[in-house]
C-alpha cells in the first residue's frame, strides 16, 4: 500500500515473466502499436504517447529538455518533494527558474501562478512546470485551472508531472490542453517500475523545433520517429512492454470513469476512516489526492507505526520524505486496489495503534466509517 | 540467436515475474548490495558498478557526459553502427570530436589511435571513446592495446562500450585500466533488456568533478551517493533487479574463465562452420567477436535466409544494419547459449540454404566442422 511500486495483477506478472522477443521483430512492433493506441486512450489524446525505459523522472526530464532552450524562463510550482525535483532539473539545464512555492500539505496557489503569467507582458515565461498529484504530501493540485491560466498567456507550455494522477483521476490531456504529460509504469498502470511515458501536444512539438538543450537517450524526436514505425530508438524493456500490454487491457475493460470513481471512493473512504480514528490528515482539507493519503499522527512516531504494521501484517506503508520522516505515514490507494485492500489496511492500522496503546478513539471506528462509504457506493 | 535480447534461463524469468517490492525497503537494499558485489566481480573492479534503468545507450551516454565538459576534445573510434552512435552522442553535447574511422568489418586501427594520442603534446584529448565488441559487424576491437596507448597519454580517459563484450570475454577493468565500462542487461547478463551498467575508475570520478555537461536522470553522482546506501536515486526497475540477482548467481557458479572459454569456443565453432559451408565471414579474419558472428552470403539475399529460418525453425537471426541490410546476417552466440544451440542454428541454416537451392557445398559440412571443435573441447 505504497504509492509505487503498486500492486500488480497476477496476469500482468505472468506476462512480464514470458521469454523476451527481438525488439525489432514484427511481433514486438504489433505490441508497440497496440499499447500506443491504448496509451492514447488512457491519456485522452490524439497525440502519440512515447514510452521511455526509465523512471518517471526520466519522462519528466524529457518533457522539459525537449521543449525548452538554455536560459529560458520557467515557472515551477513547488509544494512537495517532486515539485522540488523539477526545479532541480530545470536548474541543472540552465533554465531561469521562478518558483511559486506553497507549504508542504497545501495545494499550489493557483492565483499566484495566474498573476505571474498575467504580469508577464513580455511573454518571457516559456513553461509552467507543475506536479499534478504531489506524492510526498498526498495533495492534488488544480491542474485544470493552471492550464486555463497558461492558455490565456498563449506563449507558455504546461508541463505536468502526472505520475500519480494518470490512471487515478481524470487527466484529459487534449480537452484541458496540457502540453506535456509525464507518467510512470509503477503507479496507476498497475505494473512494475521501469517504463515511463511522455505525451506532447502539437504546441510542445512546435517548441521542440527550437529546443537547444543537449540530449540523446532522452531525445524525444528519436522516439517519435521510431514510434511512427511502431518501434523504439533504443532497446526497450521488452518484458515490461508485455506487462504494459496486459495491464492496459485490464484498464480498458474496467473503463476510465470506473477507474476514476474507484480511486476517488477509496480516497474518501480512507480520509473518513482516519478522521473517525482521530488521526490528522496532512493534506489540506478537500485537496487530498485520489492516489495517496498522508497522515500526520499525533503523539507517536509514524516510523514506529509503519514498522509494526509491516512486521505483524506484512503491509508496507510509505514513510514521510525528508523533513516529514517520522511525522507522516502515507497510504497508497493507487492502481490495482479494491475495497478489500482498503478495509484491510485500515483494520491493520487500527489494530496496530491499539497494541501500541495509541488508538485515539475506539477500535473499529475507522473500519466502520470506511465501510459506510464503500457500501453506499455499491 | 540475436545479439540481444539473448536467451534467458527459466529461473531468471521466474525471478522476473515475482511481485515487485518497495524500492526503499530493507529487502530491496539487500538485493542492491548483493548485485553490486557480483557486478564488481563480473567487471573485475574494486569500483562501484552503478545500475541505470535504461538501455546500454543510456549507460554509455552517462559515461560520456559525467566525465567531460563542453568543447573538450575526444577521439572516437568508429568501425560500425555503435561507434557511429557514440560520435553522435559526443556531438549532441558539444564535444570536439575527432574520428578514427575503419571500414565496417575491419577492426579499429590501433596504430592510428596511438599516433593521435602521441602527437597530442598539448594533451587536448580528454577521452578515447571506443566500442569493444562492435555488434553491427561482429568485430572485436583490441581494447587492451587501446588502453595502453591512453595510459601513456596520461590525461585522456578510456570510455568503452562493453555492451556485447562484458560477460562474453575478458574485460579486466582494473588490470587494463579502463576508465568507463558501459554494458546492458540483455547481453552477456542473460536477462531481459531494461537495466544498464556503468563502472568508473578513480580517474574518471576525478574528471567528474570538473564535468559541466547538463544531466539529471543520468547524473552518476546521484547514483553513486545512493549506491553507498544500497539504494537508487530514482525508482529502478525492481523486477529486473530480481532477474539480475538470479542471473549473476548463475554466472558466478559457472565462473569467469569458463564463461569466456565457452563464448570463444562457440565463436570458433560458428566461424569454422560458416567457412566449411562456403559462406563468407564479414569480420576480418582473426577479429571475430566472441559474442556475435556476421556472415555475408554470396548470391543470396540475407533477409530471405533470415525469414526462412524464422518461419521454418522459429530461430531468429539478426539482419544487417543500415547499408548492410540484405547483405549480412548475424548469429548471436552471447549469454545463455550452449553447444546444442550452436549445432541447432548451424543445422537450420544449412537446411534452409539447401531448400533454397543455395547451399554452396554439402549439407552437414557446417555441422561437421562445428562438431569437431566442440568435441575437442570436451
Amino acid at each position: 500500500m505504497i504509492p509505487g511500486p503498486t500492486p500488480v495483477p497476477e496476469s500482468v506478472l505472468h506476462a512480464l515473466g514470458k521469454h523476451p522477443i527481438g525488439h525489432r521483430s514484427a511481433e514486438f512492433q504489433s505490441i508497440v502499436r497496440t499499447t500506443t493506441e491504448h496509451l492514447q486512450w488512457l491519456h485522452q489524446t490524439k497525440n502519440e504517447v512515447l514510452a521511455i525505459t526509465g523512471s518517471g523522472t526520466a519522462a519528466m526530464e524529457a518533457g522539459i529538455i525537449n521543449t525548452l532552450s538554455k536560459g529560458e524562463k520557467v515557472l515551477c510550482g513547488e509544494n512537495g518533494k517532486f515539485g522540488e525535483r523539477w526545479v532541480k532539473v530545470a536548474k541543472a539545464y540552465g533554465l531561469d527558474v521562478e518558483v511559486v512555492k506553497s507549504e508542504w500539505g497545501q495545494p499550489l496557489d493557483i492565483e499566484a501562478i495566474g498573476n505571474a503569467l498575467e504580469t508577464d507582458k513580455e511573454k518571457k515565461i516559456k513553461a509552467v512546470i507543475v506536479t499534478h498529484s504531489e506524492t510526498s504530501t498526498g495533495v492534488i493540485n488544480d491542474l485544470e485551472s493552471i492550464t486555463k491560466h497558461v492558455k490565456r498567456h498563449e506563449k507558455a507550455l504546461t508541463i505536468a508531472d502526472c505520475v500519480t494522477s494518470l490512471g487515478a483521476c481524470d487527466v484529459p490531456m487534449d480537452k484541458w490542453g496540457i502540453d506535456v504529460v509525464a507518467s510512470g509504469s509503477q503507479k496507476g498502470y498497475m505494473m512494475p517500475p521501469g517504463l515511463s511515458f511522455v505525451a506532447m501536444s502539437d504546441k510542445a512539438w512546435a517548441a521542440n523545433q527550437d529546443s537547444d538543450l543537449p540530449k540523446f537517450y532522452l531525445d524525444l524526436k528519436q522516439y517519435r520517429k521510431a514510434s511512427s514505425k511502431n518501434s523504439n530508438p533504443f532497446t526497450p524493456a521488452v518484458n515490461l512492454y508485455f506487462a504494459l500490454e496486459s495491464s492496459l487491457q485490464i484498464m480498458k475493460k474496467e473503463g476510465l470513469p470506473q477507474i476514476f470513481a474507484r480511486h476517488s471512493l477509496h480516497r474518501d473512504a480512507v480520509v473518513a476512516a482516519m478522521k473517525a480514528i482521530g488521526l490528522n490528515l496532512f493534506a489540506a482539507d478537500g485537496h487530498g489526492s485520489p492516489a495517496i493519503t498522508a497522515i500526520a499522527p499525533q503523539n507517536l512516531d509514524a516510523e514506529d507505526l509503519r514498522k509494526s504494521v509491516k512486521e505483524r501484517f506484512d503491509i508496507l506503508l510509505a514513510g514521510g520524505q525528508d523533513h516529514l520522516k517520522g511525522k507522516v505515514f502515507r497510504i497508497g490507494h493507487l492502481g490495482y486496489v479494491c475495497d478489500r485492500d482498503m478495509l484491510t489496511v485500515i483494520a491493520a492500522i487500527e489494530a496496530t495503534l491499539e497494541s501500541m496503546g495509541k488508538h485515539p478513539t475506539t477500535i473499529g471506528a475507522g473500519v466502520s466509517a470506511a465501510t459506510k462509504l464503500l457500501n453506499q457506493a455499491q
